[in-house]
């Protein structure tokens, strides 16, 4: 039994401390790539969280933390580490409705948080395909992103206070539950995007909001790039402020996913190079549906858009969003290669064309590119596909996208973070000024390196 | 001539390094108290800010930023260093309309850059009172806050990204311009609020937003505490999104900005203990309008409210905003003491009547307390007057305004930042192991403490 394992079996009973084919077996049960980890521990309390934090700072002991494991850039590898898993500090302690604030432990799952909020009339806007699993303490660590960024944030914005404990146990307790406090630096954002290489959060004060009682969907065909930032422009001044989803699918995408064995249906004809899902969350359903048809018929009328629907029953508005989020549907020609990156709107047009002409040079009629996402936040996902799949093909497609975004300060992460998979492609949207400053932000944070070492950056 | 200043000149020349009483005669010209500076400089870019500073780091001398001197804490005092004046760095770099972003130097005061903004049709949302001289380099080192943090938050949530100068004359470049970017830790949120400590601010990009084209306007009495903040979650949902104010005066506040020799003349009767100014931006002012009606219709049934008045002309509504922005009025019966804090809404009641009890039990008849504030965020300014003004006196006010913060989880500082003035009262609002941690970043930043020393933590 290593040092380690030992000294935690010791604080903890042996029970508690699962290890060898246990501890291979939970982390081969999931999806993601978790590697084998040396043990992996369950804490109930912050105290719990500090005591193996302090334990594995003693031993100089790699700790990496798992909320939901829905993660997409290998942020949860735990090869050798001791994985603490969040998954027993699931619970809500507080929802107080008039300052409209919801008080969480770190591993209570995002569609839970969002369930006490709507039970007390409110509403938490962080809503990602993953909500089920994913965690609280996972949406912070990662400033997850979702389909209402537009309106209200990222995670990071809807966060207010946190606990975080740190490498080497200590805890800080910082649970501001107040929107406006500058007493002193704001500490909250070490935490927040992290990917916990700067400390472990263990309870958070999320921020909610009023509940919308309207909402509005509607899709539209446009037929020129330009036109997407034009509408984009016209919907934002025009809805006054309720324009919440701004979901744009490059016509490869539409093709897709209305095309059997997709179960959708196409709710336009197909044949138009770009499709919109426009939505708004407000308070009044007359007004806002009124305020809604009167911006697309001047989107009409001026030929921003050639065709639009509007949903006119739940069901309608259920099948657009089916639509948007048949993600699976890229994958059923082959294996694929995903991407989440950002880059300024007026950048989006060449950057697509460029990286589908590299990817027609290099594979031909085995290339294929499907195109889609979050265009009001400057956010796309590219579906790449070769033909096959090989750890050497991945390079040469990850290139193959990254690699523009260097000259015109494009992201290669919008909202999934860094973990191991990007980390070698960090430079690209990184100075080496900005890098030595996260180094150093590392190593006064974590001398020892200890916490979810190799993520983000190389140890 | 000492060491720092014969650097400078060697560097600059000698007409560019403003020393002896030159140096003096300028800290004296505004109103904040600066102390007497050794020398003061004014680069034209951040290769000047960057010399200045490692010439700075090689001496060990303090440097402390200048921006629009507009501050309440002594966040400028510079007795004894070197005042860096970002007055010459003012430019405008860029506005793009189709990202929504404004690229300035920090030196811009707020003014010009929401001028940019309005230029290019959109709209810059952080207002200030002393916008016409405030920088947006001391907005963004300060986190400012103002009217309309309600609905766009504070500076914070108003910076895509920066440039900071690091305490040893490192340039780190982290202009994004991207709404989403998650790659790698956002360092930008170490140089927003931290008052200049961990870096300084020389170019920041900015996000805009739709320039909202309809503006409505109410004034309403409120006969009890806790119908405030009924009247708000009534009005953050049925205004969808629209509310941009809601500013709340005391009875106390009410009467003297309506009583001359203040100029405002009563848009409701006097005699209700709450008085609200609310306000909405939007994009269709007739709906807008209705909306607004309907709401506080609906809240004197319910005797949320008992009594409203509605802008119905430009004039009208600039006489509301005259009475809640007439804060001059607080000192015309004497020298009084101001506060910045915020708490949670649930305990405003009877926080100030805790301040007040305190404040009569000591001072009986010379005691004032004049309340009011951005209730809509949970920040109040107060403003004691007990008769005469005194080091001594002061210090006996601060205890009975910030003490009763402690066990409410208030905040000293809501919007105005600690600075100076606040420093001994930060543990009051923040923890051992917060302040341990501010300190922890403070010496990974600046080992020298050479950047705005002394200010926010002690050295």
């Amino acid at each position: 039994m290593s040092d380690i394992v030992e000294a935690l079996t010791a604080a903890f009973g042996a029970t508690e401390v699962i290890t060898g084919e246990a501890a291979r077996e939970r982390a081969r049960s999931g999806w993601a790539r978790l590697g084998a980890p040396l043990a992996i521990v369950r804490p109930r309390t912050t105290a719990e969280v500090s005591t193996i934090l302090r334990l594995a700072h003693d031993h100089r002991q790699p700790v990496v933390p798992w909320g939901g494991l829905t993660g997409l850039v290998e942020g949860a590898y735990a090869e050798g580490a001791v994985a603490l898993s969040l998954e027993r500090m699931r619970a809500v302690r507080e929802v107080d409705p008039v300052e409209r604030t919801l008080t969480v432990e770190a591993g209570c799952p995002l569609e839970s948080a969002a369930a006490a909020a709507e039970a007390a009339g409110l509403f938490l806007p962080i809503d990602i395909g993953a909500r089920g699993s994913a965690t609280v303490g996972g949406a912070i660590s990662t400033n997850a992103g979702g389909n209402r960024v537009l309106r209200w944030g990222m995670m990071r914005e809807s966060v207010l206070g946190l606990e975080a404990v740190l490498a080497d146990g200590e805890v800080v307790t910082s649970l501001n539950t107040l929107v406006k406090n500058n007493a002193g630096y704001d500490l909250k954002h070490l935490f927040i995007g992290s990917e916990g290489t700067l400390g472990l959060v263990t309870r958070a004060v999320l921020r909610l909001r009023p509940r919308p009682t309207s909402q509005a969907t509607a899709f539209v065909a446009v037929n020129r790039f330009d036109a997407l930032p034009a509408l984009l422009s016209a919907a934002s001044a025009g809805l006054g402020g309720t324009l919440s989803a701004f979901e744009v699918m490059w016509a490869d995408f539409y093709d897709l996913v209305t095309t059997p064995p997709a179960q959708g249906r196409a709710p336009l004809p197909r044949g138009a190079p770009y499709y919109v899902l426009l939505e708004t969350l407000g308070s009044d359903a007359a007004a806002d549906g009124e305020r809604l048809e009167t911006v697309l018929g001047e989107a009409l009328a001026f030929g921003t858009i050639t065709d639009a629907a509007i949903a006119k029953s739940e069901a309608e508005r259920n099948a657009m969003w089916a639509l948007r989020d048949d993600v699976g549907q890229t994958a059923r020609n082959g294996p694929i290669y995903a991407f989440d990156v950002s880059l300024r709107i007026g950048e989006m047009e060449a950057y697509v064309a460029q990286v589908r002409a590299a990817l027609g040079a290099r594979w031909g009629e085995a290339a294929s590119l499907t195109v889609f996402g979050h265009l009001g936040d400057g956010n796309l996902h590219l579906i790449a596909g070769v033909g096959a799949r090989s750890p050497e093909l991945q390079q040469e497609v990850e290139a193959a996208v990254y690699g523009p975004l260097a000259s015109i300060g494009g992201s290669i992460s919008a909202e999934h973070g860094v973990g191991l998979q990007k980390r070698a492609f960090l430079h690209l949207s990184r100075s080496p000024a900005e890098i030595a400053l996260m180094r150093r932000l590392k190593t006064a944070m974590d001398p020892q390196g200890i916490l979810n070492p190799g993520k983000i950056i190389a140890t």
